[in-house]
């Protein structure tokens, strides 16, 4: 009997919203590049889901506010991972910290260095969002229009992570979710002066969502039943997936000009299951799913 | 003479911080996959700059404080495009607004449609963020890591749109960003039913702020001076770039199975365009960007 799958509590700031009776915004269960053989069975606040978008994600949108922000959020790209110090064998579908690597701004890391430093603070409040488009789903008219997508939203406390080994670990959680490997395959460990000069933030998660939409388009029962309109309109999903080109040496590369297997290889799988999965969902037909009654609450 | 290009201007919230010591996250005149031709003088917050990446990006990433949000703003994955109802002919360098297409929340735009009602109100702050990673920099060490990236944040305020022809006008914008012409060649005008379910809110910008990182890795002095180790670690580009696949006709397609012309031309012309700046830009020497006077203030 499988292990039950955590979720994150359902509240009023990660509750997703639906639309079913417009066809768009539909939740169904996701699978990622890296799971295709894998269709959960549940989605929308399921852990394993909402972490797999986020350390998917070459680039996270970290939002906050900030003093004298005048009621507009502050808004950046950082690059976040979610991983767990205290026990790194963690797989994705259990509880998580965010690490997020803090050189983009200034102003997140005192804020978070400043919510550290108050032993009554829990951190700062900071929302996390993270989106891939899997195809862009072309209907017969514009109001039915959507894209394939994966998106996740989470929410939590930061701090600024001050245990030296918590940091390494932290950093090379970021770099290999770059490219895996890397931190083992590249000039470590840090020197004192980088491991100063580098700032993470920890993110205790308080809750999260996540929105997946696949299939083809989906249009309302008129323009089905217009069948001139319809010998003249095109209708179907152009798939949209992210590609790694060839590695390009750095002028100064001395390591050969081969590029070694552990980027090749992984560059080239990326390539493939990126791909596979955007033509995958591009062609199969739109599901609607049935609200449960949990979800009609 | 060129017109002198229009800057937002620099305010504590969208004031880039720049660490040159790191040579990270600097600042190079950007150049998008559209015009690699032109070289734009200036970068950072010129209007042009930020208003062509927020019209490359199929998805922005919204942020705004909703009532008992307890600190954490909220923060969702919306379409965007910016353009000038008032001028629909305005160039991406002029002052433009953003329509944000509303199905995705129902929350931001009962927010919007408060903020509309309320004669004195400015409307709802909003900030956006968009991002493109155009490659992965390994350098050779992590501390060194970067990517080559184009981001832009924007801030303003957000009301509904409530006038049918501007609606319309907003409408057109965001399908044909999605897909160029697409407008024009799917059913339309929507009719009364989809003009009522629409919810489109106009976004007047107060200000924004462009980052765009381009070129190979670089080191620290250190680094380069060993050769054992630099014999060791491959240093590089791998170029990061989107393509669109090719278009799967839905089953009901009664259009034909060949694609249309104005989708395959266009979708080879991004394909093509994507590949060659990620290339591009991966295969040239990074080059520190000197600070200028203004940028010490």
């Amino acid at each position: 009997m499988p292990r039950q799958e955590l979720e994150y509590p359902k509240e009023p700031n990660n509750t997703v919203k639906r639309y079913p009776e417009k066809g768009k915004a539909l939740i169904i269960p996701p699978f990622s590049p890296h799971s295709l053989t894998k269709l959960p069975s549940t989605a929308k606040y399921e852990l394993e889901t909402i972490h797999r978008i986020i350390n998917s994600s070459q680039i996270v949108h970290v939002a906050f506010n900030a003093p004298n922000g005048e009621g507009f959020p502050s808004i950046l790209p950082m690059i976040g991972q979610m991983g767990s110090y205290s026990r790194p064998s963690a797989d994705l579908g259990d509880p998580l910290d965010l690490y997020l690597h803090g050189y983009v701004s200034s102003r997140i890391i005192s804020l978070g260095r400043s919510s550290s430093s108050s032993e009554s603070s829990e951190g700062l409040p900071v929302s996390i969002s993270a989106a891939f488009v899997d195809g862009l789903v072309l209907s017969l008219t514009p109001n039915s229009h959507s894209y394939n997508f994966r998106s996740a939203v989470i929410f939590g406390n930061a701090t600024l992570v001050t245990d030296p080994q918590e940091k390494l670990y932290a950093m090379e959680l970021v770099t290999n979710g770059v490219a895996p490997q890397r931190w083992q395959k590249s000039r470590t460990p840090p020197s004192p002066g980088e491991m100063a000069s580098t700032s993470i933030l920890r993110v205790k998660i308080k809750n999260g969502s996540a929105k997946v939409r696949t299939g083809g388009p989906s249009d309302a029962k008129e323009d089905m039943e217009d069948l001139e309109m319809r010998s003249k309109v095109w209708a179907g999903v152009i798939p949209v997936y992210q590609t790694l080109g060839e590695a390009i040496p750095a002028e100064y590369n001395l390591a050969g000009d081969k590029v070694p297997d552990y980027l090749e290889e992984w560059r080239k799988e990326e390539n493939e299951d990126a791909k596979v999965y955007a033509k995958d969902v591009g062609a199969r037909p739109y599901v609607k799913v049935k609200k449960s009654a949990e979800e009609d609450e």
